[in-house]
């Protein structure tokens, strides 16, 4: 598996600190969201004399929470289309796992989330990237470049929506016509959601598993661990009405016995979290992403489309590397004792020559911190040695 | 992936009880014993407001923790030799991934623990099986049949200590002759220790981390969920100190981003469980393996070795197939209103022809109902329509 560039980084944020710059992460997709109260007095009411294996699938009263949960959205799922997962993660492992065999082929829209590379190493999986461009805000490349990556080995197309590290949301239309291309060519059409609570500016999310016709074709892949500030859960579920697939994707969960049992008692309990939650959240989101997105385009040669989904941005900056320049951040600049982190955006793309002068930006720290953060680059750009602008 | 025959007993199990009979386990390895009071307190009194992800290896103070158990066993750990797994199966799949690659061989002693099967196919990797017979109580094989078994593509051998399904634990002599083969042939010594306070009769348990020499060559799979009586907390870690393999599975760790954060609480705050514990659980399946063993063996043509560690025994019956019996005994079998589910030992062997007279039996019920059982495997062999004797 390969190195990502952002933990080439690590230690030069370590450096910074130790030189006593004061470093913001926006290099990391963490909330630093309160995780929902009736998560966590859950596991305080909880009363376990052994703490035993769970059902592999999870335990039945929260995949019936789940089912709830799809119902809600009106997406019709029932309780033996969902398996518990330990995070999405495992979520994708499974996947790769069961719906391909070594040397099969995945095609993916790049940028896209970079462990879907160490899952699909570790699957023996191909991706065959396909490229969407900045420019185009990062919307689904025309159908035809998906249809020219195609070939014998091909078994899925894998979107994540709305996108890390892009924040793209996918319309209905562009859903529409990965429906009919998968359809077309009996393909899975993998769709990791985990971001699906988390869009702005009145767009709606539209799921796979909502799509007519797609029942054996759609897998979702999804999470507690953005949805509910509880990344260290390590709970997610996969979900879909491919029998065969599910089946499949049992025989990896019985493997590993059982996904943790105080994770599941506190995910159980968050799917009660009021909607309050979550309105309080994204507006809070909403204000974080028009300050650092306004912000960032107000820099000279730095463009990022706005996006309306997740909570990262992919912007571009008039430098010939990002890489170089986020390690010059940390290494050899500060704005009044601060820098940052940010992710190069090579690490996002599959093909070496993309995305070098981009880079990834979450804004998972509040208003006032990301503020900085624009002062910090914008007074950056004024004295980095290898600007291009 | 295969389906093991004991999931093929559950509806048989299921209708058992159905129709009014009552079930004892003896298939499955989840011991009744509680979960010690130090890591259920220690969930009640965490306060995590934004339960985030730990690093990848696992909390700092947890594999701190983890060091200090194992130098209270004589091993010499250091921080990096520790990362900390989703379980000892967690453990079991970075160790497949890292050590080998897709079509490389790791030769294991049969019967063996099922689910290295499902690791080993997630992988790509062959299973070279190398038989034990029950005659010698499942002993290690002569390191002739290992040295017969190796080819140009194996990276290892596999050993479970002490073993599940067998309860054997190896002597210094044995593991100091797979020292030698493994030096010899530059192979990984990987050793499933995660039943390593499970030993009776005053043996002492020899881990291949207190072998010098081994440094390079010995892994180690270990577990909270079985010595603590914590399954459900999936908690485990790797344990080598081969720097490129660790540098390998830290990749795997990365891509699936941290173990369960509530169960690492858990499982730092059991590492301080008092010794006390420990003796009063071992004196108890002490009690429990006699009960079973000695009225297996006083059961006319039933043949069960006496193991010295873990908690489970393989017997072998007067019956032609194990797997038809155990059925029998659910589907048209009971004794007072009694009957039992066992694990056919076909599902632990990877030669089809093996151990098919020969069943697992968990002693993870209490002394009662273990006498119970004996009683009605008695009564059973005494009516069952295909028995041998």
């Amino acid at each position: 598996m390969p190195s990502s560039p952002i933990r080439k980084l690590v230690p030069f944020a370590e450096r910074a600190e130790a030189k006593g710059n004061k470093v913001y992460y926006l290099n990391i997709g963490q909330p630093d969201i309160k995780t929902p109260e009736v998560a966590q007095q859950a596991i305080k009411d909880a009363d376990i004399p052994v703490l035993a294996y769970s059902h592999s699938a999870g335990f039945q009263s929260l995949r019936e929470g789940l089912v709830g949960y799809y119902h809600g959205k009106n997406l019709p799922v029932s309780l033996e289309d969902v398996i518990v997962t330990t995070g999405g993660s495992e979520a994708l492992l499974f996947t790769f796992g069961s719906a391909m065999d070594e040397g099969d082929e995945l095609i993916i829209p790049e940028p896209f989330y970079a462990n879907y590379n160490g899952f699909a190493t570790a699957s023996g999986v191909k991706v065959v990237p396909v490229e969407a461009t900045i420019e185009n805000g990062f919307a689904l490349p025309p159908v035809s470049a998906f249809e020219q990556a195609i070939t014998d080995r091909t078994k899925g197309i894998l979107i994540c929506n709305p996108g890390n590290p892009t924040g793209y949301l996918y319309s209905k239309e562009e859903l529409e016509q990965l429906k009919e291309l998968v359809v077309k060519h009996d393909l899975y059409l993998i769709a990791d959601e985990v971001y699906r609570e988390f869009t702005y500016d009145g767009a709606e999310h539209h799921s796979v598993l909502s799509m007519e016709g797609l029942e054996n074709h759609a897998i979702v892949v999804d999470s507690f661990s953005k949805r509910y500030s509880m990344c260290g859960a390590r709970i997610g579920c996969l979900v879909s009405k491919n029998k065969e697939f599910m089946a499949a994707a049992m025989k990896f969960a019985q493997a590993r016995l059982s996904p943790p049992t105080y994770a599941q008692v506190a995910s159980e309990a968050a799917l009660k979290t009021p909607q309050r939650y979550f309105d309080e959240v994204n507006a809070e989101y909403v204000e974080r992403r028009n300050v650092l997105v306004d912000g960032l385009n107000s820099i000279d040669g730095v463009f990022c489309p706005k996006p309306k989904g997740a909570f990262y941005a992919v912007a571009s900056f008039p430098v010939e590397s990002t890489e170089h320049f986020a390690e010059w951040l940390l290494s050899e600049f500060d704005h009044e004792g601060k820098t940052l982190m940010m992710a190069p955006a090579a690490g996002f793309y599959a093909k070496p020559e993309l995305g070098v002068t981009q880079a990834r930006l979450a804004y998972v720290l509040n208003v006032e911190a990301l503020k900085e953060c624009v002062e910090i680059l914008r007074a950056a750009l004024e004295v980095y040695p290898h600007t291009t602008r």
